[in-house]
């Protein structure tokens, strides 16, 4: 690592990222503390760092340094002197830099401030149930997302363009296929379940008071291995985690005295994404070995411990009865049986973001295939409702009564997020896959969970994808860690073994 | 205001105060929320933005945009369509210019690196009570500054150009009188009180509930007129008052369940700073008419509140039957006069922080005696031990049994801030001279606090102060609102009629 052309390149992109972690803070103090009359200011100060961030990131001498490396043109590694850890390293600025240089800043100025009044009228157009209202935004959107794809260039697809952006490398050929793999075999488990008699869940709405639910998110916070030197847990209107830099973790929760299993589902989800953030080599901050791989990885550490672990029986057996010793009120009178089975009850709905573990990928499959159809122009902005509400009942069985509760409820495609849902299910694929690779070095994994330890989940995590930043690509990591290409094979087999034991269906 | 060379300059400066105000939130951060381990990083950002205010301050394209405004060598005004105000402004953004190119930045790094080093030593040093660790430090920290003076330039004194870092235009030769001026009664005042009996105090310390106290901050704080939705109070290891940009004054006391009048001093303090900051004109953030006049002017402000109206019965006849109702077992047995007495007592004691009234000038005349005597050399860093034990018990009849109570209580010297010291005191005169001037227009001032109105204070100290930034220079605003200019007898004044109230001493 004692290169001196390389070092010159991380000092350079060191002092971006520092700036970078700059505008996280001005994010996350948005988001939590800053009084709300401030926003016209924040507005300012972000656009601002921006603006001095790209500099950085794309100044001449920062190209002249990089090019000692890499050839920019054509990825050609110009120095072999370079360990392998350094050329990847090399790659990963080379792909950010050509990025940041292809869009023109006018285009990236159109393009903010189109996304900017389309998310405002997002807002009030999802309060009054109106699409018509928005449809002319996200026209804009969509065109201007399309224009994106066109100048960032693709291969075969518009949409790898813009998928590439959260998922490098990832294709619609790829995604595709693996999509369809997932969805009969869901679609069945779904319809097998709803033939099956329901679980209790009415428990689950029973009051916990605020301040002891935020005691006991710490307790899995600390459970999980964060400290309060280095990390924290604040309160704010959507949780979050946000990675200040080195020893400055930072996560958030959204706090409802009768819904404590949704402060405990965020408080692990966040807690996952804090986890990759920690298990970052606090030496490589500033180069993209000391980033997360990608969306769907970074969505595969928080679903994990949301839900692999959040959701199983070993996790309960240990925390259940602390659950029960803070709030006696609340679930004194439940067995660790029925509990369980509440946390996993499955009930298809029409909000993705309340969805359980077998009918939330259908969701974001929904959206895939609206956002991919968009982008290549079989669909129009004007036809979203109809074809939503369609997809809805077809796959769902659920009906949305307006388009608030419909196609109106993300605000992903307001902000230009189009290519970002994908990596929600990459992450659940992503994260069962390599959790069948856990299991083989770690048979005994229930019964050490069954007794309060965590730490050996997170070493493996460390070891196995944390550390390496963004080293491997996300395809490369899960070859490297599951000898297998991605699949839908091992996320389904772990539901159909999982529901089987809670609603008596076919394993 | 629509002169476009002038907008020029201010959109120039304004850019700068953007990311100023991005530094005063890391600094905000590290006081309040900040993991501790993220210093180190944090330390990286902060010198950065540091560099990037300073360049921004400095560039040629705002030197030449001034240039239009006024010649940055005579200062002559270079455009007779500027309005009185906007020649303020340029005057005072050609004072700014010139002392940030005036310092080299070699010479700004080692002060920089020598400060932050003497202040690591200072700690340590006054823990172990060991001056003679901590000498060779403030010997460097006193050359430095008088290096500083040398390249800033002054008239007459050389400390004339390290006051004028923090008051504009005061100088040496008119603070020595002054301060001489406010000594002899002072201290005369002092005498007397102490000749008669002293007291009740010990209620003060009864245990008043950490969260209760929050409470009675809010309440404080919102009678004093700040909202919710444009300021906060947070907790921090020392108090102090942030204002990160219009709408956005942040406010931090710190609490102790045994002593909740120093909570209820540091809240009235903060919020006096906090006032001000929230009655400069947001469309001026950006000028030096939108910044506070002088470090003294802003000490008039908070003191004003802390002391004038928060120690006083009219402002205790409505506040004390609040506190009595919060905190009934502490205080229910206490009448309003024994209470509003012992907030008022008067102790000579060895620590600045914890002094009253009548003492506090005192001990900012000691150090103003020994740093003026270290600037121009008729001391010597050695001796400081002893020269503050001498003046200690001549002053204040007190004697420290070692320098951690003595001459190493104040981080200042440490940190280089000589010059500093004086402007808590031209804060105390300043508030009392200015009182004044408030109480010929509010005769019925006592009524209506009585009756808990503050409202009319803070209208009164915005129309007359707060809006008006730096248009004025510190003795230009007192000229103009009393007619006089700054002097001592206002505040002894009103101290001999206070006491003499209290302690039956000679009005």
């Amino acid at each position: 690592m004692s290169h001196p052309l390389y070092k010159k390149v991380h000092a350079l992109s060191r002092g971006a990222a520092l700036l970078n972690s700059v505008q996280s803070l001005l994010d996350w103090d948005q988001e939590t503390y800053m009084p709300k009359e401030a926003i016209e200011m924040r507005s300012e100060q972000a656009e601002m760092l921006a603006h001095l961030v790209h500099r950085a990131r794309t100044s001449k001498a920062f190209a002249k340094a990089l090019s000692t490396l890499i050839d920019l043109e054509t990825g050609e590694i110009g120095d072999d002197r370079l360990t392998p850890s350094q050329v990847a390293a090399a790659r990963e600025w080379r792909r950010d830099y050509i990025r940041s240089v292809k869009l023109p800043s006018a285009f990236v100025k159109k393009y903010a401030k189109t996304t900017s009044t389309a998310s405002h009228i997002w807002k009030t157009a999802k309060e009054h149930n109106d699409f018509k209202s928005f449809a002319p935004h996200l026209e804009k959107v969509v065109q201007l997302s399309r224009k994106k794809a066109d100048i960032l260039g693709f291969k075969e697809h518009p949409y790898d363009a813009l998928l590439d952006l959260y998922e490098p490398e990832m294709t619609t050929a790829y995604l595709t296929p693996l999509f369809t793999e997932l969805k009969l075999p869901l679609t069945q488990l779904l319809k097998e379940i709803m033939s099956r008699s329901a679980v209790r869940e009415d428990f689950l709405f029973r009051h916990c008071p605020k301040w002891k639910q935020v005691d006991f998110s710490h307790l899995l916070l600390r459970k999980m291995g964060f400290h309060a030197h280095s990390s924290r847990l604040d309160l704010s209107g959507h949780p979050f985690c946000s990675g200040l830099g080195p020893k400055d973790t930072r996560m958030t929760t959204r706090i409802n005295p009768d819904d404590v299993l949704s402060n405990i589902g965020a408080v692990l989800h966040e807690g996952g994404h804090g986890l990759y953030h920690m298990g970052l080599k606090p030496e490589l901050f500033g180069s993209p070995l000391g980033e997360q791989s990608s969306l769907g990885i970074d969505e595969s550490q928080s679903r994990w411990w949301e839900t692999l672990i959040g959701q199983s029986l070993p996790f309960w057996t240990h925390f259940f009865p602390l659950l029960q010793k803070e709030f006696p009120e609340a679930f004194g009178d439940i067995s660790l049986e029925t509990f369980y089975q509440g946390v996993n009850r499955v009930k298809p709905g029409l909000i993705r973001i309340d969805a359980d573990e077998v009918t939330y990928n259908l969701h974001i499959l929904i959206r895939f295939e609206i956002e991919k159809g968009l982008i290549e122009g079989t669909y129009k902005v004007k036809d979203i409702p109809d074809l939503w509400n369609e997809k809805m009942r077809e796959d769902l069985g659920v009906s949305p009564s307006h388009d608030g509760e419909g196609c109106l409820q993300d605000i992903h495609w307001s902000l230009g997020y189009i290519g970002y849902f994908p990596t929600y299910t990459l992450g659940n694929l992503n994260a069962a896959q390599f959790f069948t690779a856990f299991e083989k070095t770690h048979t005994d994994w229930r019964e050490q969970v069954a007794r309060g330890s965590l730490d050996f989940i997170r070493d493996w995590l460390r070891e196995n994808i944390h550390q390496h930043g963004r080293e491997y690509t996300p395809q490369e990591l899960c070859q490297r860690i599951t000898r297998s290409p991605l699949s839908a094979a091992p996320y389904i087999t772990y539901l159909q073994e999982k529901y089987a034991a809670i609603y008596k269906t076919k394993p």
